[in-house]
């Protein structure tokens, strides 16, 4: 079955705001089976609505708009979606009093023009939304002798989401063939992705009923396999399979085997192992320690540490020993793993880190060019040291050094 | 001029892919005047893609493809569009020729499937494309009796954007009556924007001439003028009057005035007054450091500072009192201040930043719940502090910290 995807208004045809919405259904009815065949923005005009309903139903069998729905003149989903059918609208008591009562709850009184928001199509449910005072709408029928299933759902994220699991999902499968899909994802940190792909694609290819995706980020490459079958469990071992036989090639370059982050991975390992870490970060200049701390309830294995910008503050905060930074430069192997022993130890860590780079895009030189980062790793066993030299621009350089030092915790503690 | 943008490739309709070039796309056509009036993404199915081209040509008077002109057989952007308009396609020479030439460069072989790159509609002219081997075209005239413009562009975004500012943007300018589009983006900080809309729409809803947008973020309001006239400086001059306007109305609350990160107005504004700055971080764990940090040559005003976590890093690396932290809790007014004054005076800096609070989804009680951040400002006339409740997720209320934070630095030195 093939749908596709309207998001409505004009903020959409701007150069500042993009429809997101349609990723989250996208992967929803991809999980039930459904491809998503064209996705368009339409903007708070009827008439240019209308003609994009009238497209759609007659195009897809799975229609389903996005925004449009509020109380104001520029709200012409209900409208246009009316016209391209051919009905009526009818205002509906039931959603009426729902959306009184949520002004109601606030101490408010409604405003007339919010009534508008409880007109349904003639032949359609209307779907109780309980984070907002627009409802969705549910219609499904013949249309031009057509089977075709139509959803109206509000634009804000978190309105639509709650409203198509909690209204759409199940009656969307209702009306589907049963299938099952099952999905892994596999991530890896610091390879590239035309050297993974030649690693892999020899073996995910030999898997002719799984589907495989690479995507590539800063220093993560992510592995999508997705497989559709009869049964769960069958598409569960057709996707395990690929995904086992990807992993044994990469091997422990593979960080996540169920799509979890680095970030969360890192504080799984840290709290197998009972462990702690500090961070003492200079090019980085705390996104590690963000990233770190991005993970609910991180305090249970991250210390802290220390943002050392200046060559003081390497000697005040991690006692790196000024002589060394003068004779290296605080770019430099020996100042890297001087800020991971030193932090270590201040912060009474199990595990030091320290980063020391050139994230640019001034301040490179011959010698330590832009994008030249030292990252170190001190424990009770020793410290190691990382020399990279990665390609981008500050913000890429700054991803890439953080991620290569939350690898290297990582791969110890593994 | 009305425009419409179809973004080519069957990844686009994936959860994990967004068509990203159409939002530069719409920067640069809206420049020009020409406003864009529908967006949509087509997969790489030949019917599909004919009837894309053939909607959009019946309605819109500019049509932009990206995407679909590479070497394999799901590139299929020049065959529908060549169907959608009924003309054949020629192999152009000299394009044939770029092409080979950027393999032979690399020391390649061309393969033989790279030559349909080089396949032109009928009435098209080619453009080379400097950054990759598919070029674009540009072709115009009646089509069913309407005069339209039809450009198709490489997918790459480096490719596309390269390709309409060498080969495109004038010739459209060409065929445009001509028109001058001045534009002034106001930023504001830490204030609601139902509380901005209403100081400032019926200031700007007074200037009829000029478009007024507003965008919110975690603790950041942008306020975007656009307006367009017979010359470029009376353009200018209405939409200054705007902003003027309204940046009288919100004073200080603007922090930007042309469009300029807090982050780099935060850097002018201690650079201007020849001041330093250290942090002292525990809920945003590095955030605020890494966002100051993202400016290059922030080194010369950033000194550095601490990511305190756990209680004994407050004490071991700013300073705090360990009996004040018995006594108020980590979370408290008291604790900020300490720590802002502690890392103050660490780092000599002339300024110290402290942030404490509650990040969640964990950790929150009646007293001290999720969302309660306490901000202190520390310098030598001596220490603010700031309690605010935030909204939202960890993400959300770890940005608004960081926010306000930055903020507050800011307007003790404008």
């Amino acid at each position: 079955m093939n749908a596709e995807i309207i998001a409505v208004g004009s903020e959409l045809l701007t150069p500042f705001r993009m429809d997101t919405n349609s990723l989250y259904l996208t992967e929803q009815l991809n999980q039930l089976g459904v491809e998503v065949v064209f996705k368009s923005v339409v903007g708070d005009d009827l008439r240019n609505l209308v003609a994009a309903a009238q497209h759609a139903l007659f195009r897809s069998e799975v229609v389903i708009f996005s925004g449009g729905l509020g109380p104001t003149e520029d709200d012409l989903t209900r409208e246009a979606v009316a016209e391209a059918l051919g009905v009526s609208l009818r205002r509906d008591a039931e959603m009426l009093t729902h959306i009184e009562q949520r002004f109601a709850a606030r101490g408010w009184k409604m405003s007339p023009n919010n009534a508008k928001q409880a007109d349904v199509l003639e032949g359609a449910t209307a779907l109780a939304n309980a984070n907002g005072t627009a409802p969705g709408q549910w219609i499904s029928g013949k249309f031009d002798g057509r089977e075709r299933i139509l959803i109206l759902l509000p634009g804000p994220p978190h309105e639509l989401k709650a409203l198509f699991e909690a209204e759409c999902r199940e009656r969307l499968r209702a009306k589907l063939p049963p299938a099952f899909i099952a999905t892994r994802v596999l991530k890896v940190a610091m390879l590239g992705e035309s050297h993974v792909d030649a690693r892999v694609a020899p073996i995910y290819k030999s898997f002719a009923d799984v589907q495989t995706t690479i995507l590539a980020g800063a220093g993560e490459i992510q592995l999508h396999f997705k497989s559709r079958a009869q049964t769960g469990e069958a598409a569960q071992a057709r996707v395990d399979a690929a995904a086992d036989a990807v992993e044994e090639e990469l091997d422990d370059a593979v960080f996540s085997r169920n799509g979890e982050s680095l970030e969360q991975i890192l504080g799984y390992w840290l709290q197998m192992r009972n462990t702690t870490v500090a961070v003492a970060e200079s090019c980085t200049g705390g996104l590690l320690g963000e990233r770190i701390t991005s993970v609910s309830g991180s305090s249970r294995y991250f210390k802290g540490g220390a943002i050392v910008y200046s060559n003081e503050l390497k000697t005040e905060l991690a006692g790196v020993p000024a002589d060394m930074i003068e004779r290296h430069g605080a770019v430099s192997r020996e100042v890297a793993a001087a800020l991971a022993e030193g932090i270590r130890y201040r912060c009474e860590a199990t595990l030091g880190v320290g980063v020391t780079g050139v994230a640019g895009p001034t301040g490179g030189t011959p010698e330590k060019p832009v994008g030249l980062v030292f990252h170190a790793l001190a424990s009770d066993s020793g410290t190691e040291v990382i020399e990279r030299k990665f390609p981008g621009d500050r913000k890429r350089i700054r991803l890439f050094a953080s991620t290569m030092a939350m690898d290297m915790v990582r791969k110890k503690l593994m």
